[in-house]
C-alpha cells in the first residue's frame, strides 16, 4: 500500500512528492538535520483535509508532522523518512474579528505578523510575540506555546487562547476551550492542546484572546553597565519595585561582543553588559524614569528616548544578537528559565562552562521571567559532544537552581533525552500516558518531546 | 475492613467520626443535600497525611472528597455515605514570599482573603476573587479555577498559579508546572489539574504567581439606567472603546428590587438596572471619565466618586445582592457565560423564562466578561423540578449563543447531566479517560463532573 498515492488520489492537488521540496522538511531553524526524506507532504486547505491525511494516516500507521512555518528550535517540526508532512500554510484565513468580544478566529497557517497587521486597524492586538512573529504561524505558536520579549507583562500564548478546533488521531474533529472569557466545564484540554508539539491532536482553528491596543507612549532605555551583576542588580530594583516594563532584554559581554563585530561598532567600549527595557502604557513616563533611576543607582547608564529611531537603535542591539551569532556558523540556542533571583548564578555557570569547556556561549537573557537564552556556535552540520555535554550540565544546573530545560522553545527533538531529569519518573509516566490517550497508535509526530522507551 | 479505624490507627488526632460534625460535610454553599452521611473525616496537617489518606482509600477502594472551606455552589464538595472527607484548611501556611519572583508558596488550606492580607505587607497580590474570597481556601478556588469580579482585567485562577504539588490517588506525589513564570517542558499537567473539581489528584501545594499591588487612585461609578438594554450599550461602548476596567457588575430590574426591599432603599426609584464600573491603575482617572462618559451617551446616570466610603455604597449595591436572595428562601444560583456581545440575549431569554415559568430569576452578571448569574429562589430542601427545567433552558440557550454552561462555579454535582451537552461525545468520552488514567479505581470525588454512565 503505497501512502504517497493514496493521499494524493483523496487530495489531488494538494499532494508533494517532490524531493526537493521535501528536502526542506527534513530541518527546521534548529539547524538538526534529519536522516532521511519524508514520503510525502500535503498543503491542507481546509479542516475535511486534515481529517482525511490523518484517517489514512490511522488507517496505514503512518507518522504524521504538523508543521507551521518551520522556524521551530528544537526539532519539533522536522519529518524523517515514512512520515507524512501535514503543511499548514495554506490555511491562513482570519474567519472572524469580533471588538466586542475581543476575540479573533482564525485558520492556523496565518502568520502572527500579519494577524497583527489586520488586528491594528481595529485597535487590538494578540500579544504572543516569539522573535520569529513574522514569519512564524499562529498554529505554530501555540502548538509551542510560544514566548518572547513581553511575556513578564503579557502572559505567554497559553493566557491568549480562548479555544482550539483540533483534528484527533483518527480524524474526529472536536472543539476544546470556550468562546467565553470565563469556562469551567470539564477539563482543560485546551491548555493541554497548547503546547502539545503536534502530538496529541492537529489544531485547525484558533479562536484567540485579544487585548486592546497599548494607549500612549512608549519609552525605551539602553543602558549599559561596567559588570553584568550591575545589570542583574538594577533588573531586581526594578522588579521589586512593583515596575513591569514591556521588555527587559540583557545581554552579556559575549554577546555584545560579536553583535559589535557584526555592526561595526565598538560597543564594549561603553560596558560590559547591556539593558534594553521598555516602558508602555499610560505610566510609561514615570515608570521609564523610575526605571533609569534604578539603574543609574545600581551604577549603569541609561540613555532614554521615546524617538522611534533613537528608540529603534537601543532595540535593534538586541535584536542584532541572532543575526549576529548566526553569522559565525551553526547555532544551537538553549533556553532555560529560572527563578529571577537565580539569573546571576545561571550567568555565573556560563561563564565556568566557557572556561572549562574553553568555547563560547554568549547568553541573552528575558530578564523579566528569568528565561536565558545561552548559545552554542559550532561549525559543521552537527552538535558536537562537547557541546551537548556543556549544554546538559547547564540544563541540570537549571534545574537546580528551580528552573526549567525550556522557557519557550520547547522539547522537540533536541531536548528529549534531559525531559525525564525535570519531570521525574510518575509525572514523565503520566505524560506519555496522556500522548497514548489521545494518539493510541503513535502516529502524531512521534519520537518528539519524549526520550525513547526503553 | 473498617476504614474510619484504620483511619484513626494511621493518623491519630486527626481523625473524626462525630455525626454532628460530619453532618457538616453533607452540604455546601449550592445548598444541596447529600442522601448519607460520610464515614469520617481527617484534618490533614501535612502532605505526608494527605499520602496516607489516599493510600489507605486505594487499597480499600474508599471514595475521598476533598473539601476546603465548603463554599462551593456546584456541590463539588458535598460528600456521602461511605465517602471519606479529607478536609484541608489546617493546612494554612504561607511557605514563601518571595518579592524577587513575584511569587508565594502556600498550603491550600489558607483562604484567600487572609493570604492577601499577608500579601499587602508585600506590595504585592494575587488576582482571584471569587466573591467567597474572604472565607474561601486557595486550593478551593484553584480547584474550580474560581473567576470572581476582576476577571476580565486580571484574568482567572488558572492564570495566577506557576505550580502545584499533587498527591495522585494511590498516594504518590508529583510536582506540576514550574517555578519560572515561562516553561514549556512536557504537557501542562498543571492547567489540567485547575479546574478538575478533586476528581484528578489531590493539591497540597500551590506556588502562586502574584502581581504588584495596583498603584494609583481608584475611580468607582455607580450608574442607573432606565432600561437594561441601555446598560449593555453602555457596556459595549466602554469594551469597544478599549477600555478595560478592574470591575464592570450589571443587576437587572429583578435584583434591584431585591437588593432595595433588603437594605430598605428604593433602588427602583433611580432606574431600573445599575451598572457598576471601577476602573484602577495608573489611567483611574481618564478611564472612568471616559467610562461616565459612555454611561452618560447610553442614556444612563453616572455618579462617579474616588471617596471610599461613596464607593464602598455604589460596590454595597452588588454586594448586597446574594445576601437579598438568600433572605428570600433557598438559592440555586446559576453561572452560564455568553460571548460579551450576546448578553442583551441572555437577559430577554430570563425574562422570557420568568413570564412562562411565572417564577423570579434575578441576575447579575460580570458584564465585562458576559457570565450572568441568574438566580433561583424556592422554599425546602431540593430544587423543585420546574426550577431545573427552567436552568436547563437556560443552559441550552447559553449554548446556543456560544457560550458555557459554567463561567466560575464548575460542575460538581449540579450540573453534571447538562456537560455533555457542552462537550459533545468525543471529548466527554476523553475526559472520562483522562479521569481515569489519573483514577483508575474511581475514588477521587466520584460521581461529580461527569453524568453517571450507562
Amino acid at each position: 500500500m503505497n501512502v504517497a498515492h493514496l493521499l494524493a488520489e483523496a487530495l489531488p492537488g494538494r499532494v508533494v512528492t517532490d524531493t526537493e521540496e521535501l528536502a526542506r522538511y527534513r530541518t527546521d531553524r534548529s539547524g538538526h538535520m534529519a536522516a532521511g526524506t519524508p514520503l510525502a507532504a500535503v498543503h491542507a486547505r481546509s479542516i475535511d483535509d486534515v481529517q482525511v491525511v490523518c484517517r489514512i494516516a490511522y488507517e496505514t500507521g503512518t507518522p504524521v508532522v504538523t508543521r507551521g512555518a518551520g522556524t521551530g528550535l528544537a526539532g519539533g517540526g522536522i519529518a524523517d523518512s515514512g512520515e507524512i508532512v501535514l503543511c499548514m500554510g495554506a490555511m491562513q484565513e482570519i474567519l472572524e474579528i469580533s471588538t466586542a468580544n475581543r476575540l479573533a478566529v482564525v485558520q492556523p497557517g496565518i502568520l502572527n505578523g500579519a494577524l497583527n497587521e489586520e488586528l491594528a486597524g481595529y485597535g487590538l492586538w494578540w500579544p504572543p510575540d516569539p522573535a520569529s512573529k513574522d514569519v512564524s504561524t499562529v498554529g505554530g505558536n501555540i502548538a509551542m506555546n510560544a514566548g518572547g520579549l513581553l511575556c513578564a507583562k503579557y502572559g505567554v500564548t497559553r493566557e491568549a487562547v480562548l479555544a482550539l478546533k483540533v483534528v484527533l488521531a483518527d480524524g474526529r474533529l472536536i472543539s476544546v476551550g470556550h468562546r467565553t472569557v470565563k469556562g469551567v466545564t470539564g477539563y482543560d484540554v485546551c491548555a493541554l492542546m497548547i503546547g502539545s508539539e503536534g502530538t496529541l491532536g492537529i489544531i485547525v482553528e484558533c479562536t484567540l484572546k485579544l487585548q486592546p491596543a497599548v494607549a500612549g507612549t512608549r519609552s525605551t532605555i539602553g543602558a549599559f553597565f561596567p559588570a553584568l551583576e550591575q545589570a542583574i542588580d538594577a533588573v531586581s530594583r526594578i522588579t521589586e519595585a512593583g515596575l513591569v516594563p514591556a521588555i527587559m532584554e540583557l545581554l552579556d559581554r559575549r554577546t555584545l561582543e560579536c553583535v559589535g563585530t557584526y555592526t561595526a561598532q565598538n560597543l564594549l567600549a561603553q560596558g560590559s553588559s547591556y539593558l534594553l527595557v521598555q516602558c508602555d502604557g499610560p505610566a510609561a513616563l514615570p515608570d521609564a524614569e523610575a526605571v533609569a533611576g534604578f539603574i543609574e543607582a545600581a551604577g549603569g547608564t541609561a540613555f532614554t528616548t521615546m524617538d522611534p529611531d533613537e528608540s529603534a537603535r537601543l532595540v535593534n542591539i538586541r535584536r542584532q544578537a541572532f543575526p549576529a551569532l548566526e553569522s559565525m556558523g551553526t547555532m544551537l540556542v538553549e533556553d532555560v528559565a529560572v527563578p529571577r533571583d537565580r539569573v546571576a548564578d545561571m550567568f555565573r555557570k556560563v561563564v565556568e562552562l566557557e572556561d572549562r569547556y574553553d568555547i563560547m556561549i554568549p547568553t541573552a537573557c528575558h530578564a523579566g521571567d528569568g528565561n536565558l537564552h545561552p548559545s552554542f556556535v559550532y561549525q559543521g552540520a552537527t552538535v558536537p559532544d562537547e557541546i551537548w555535554s556543556a549544554a546538559g550540565e547547564l540544563f541540570a544546573y537549571a534545574l537546580e537552581l528551580g528552573g526549567t530545560l525550556s522557557g519557550e522553545h520547547g522539547i522537540g527533538l533536541l531536548k528529549r533525552r534531559w525531559l525525564g531529569a525535570e519531570l521525574g519518573d510518575d509525572l514523565l509516566d503520566i505524560q506519555r500516558q496522556i500522548k497514548t490517550l489521545f494518539d493510541p497508535r503513535d502516529i502524531l509526530n512521534p519520537g518528539k518531546v519524549f526520550p525513547a522507551s526503553l
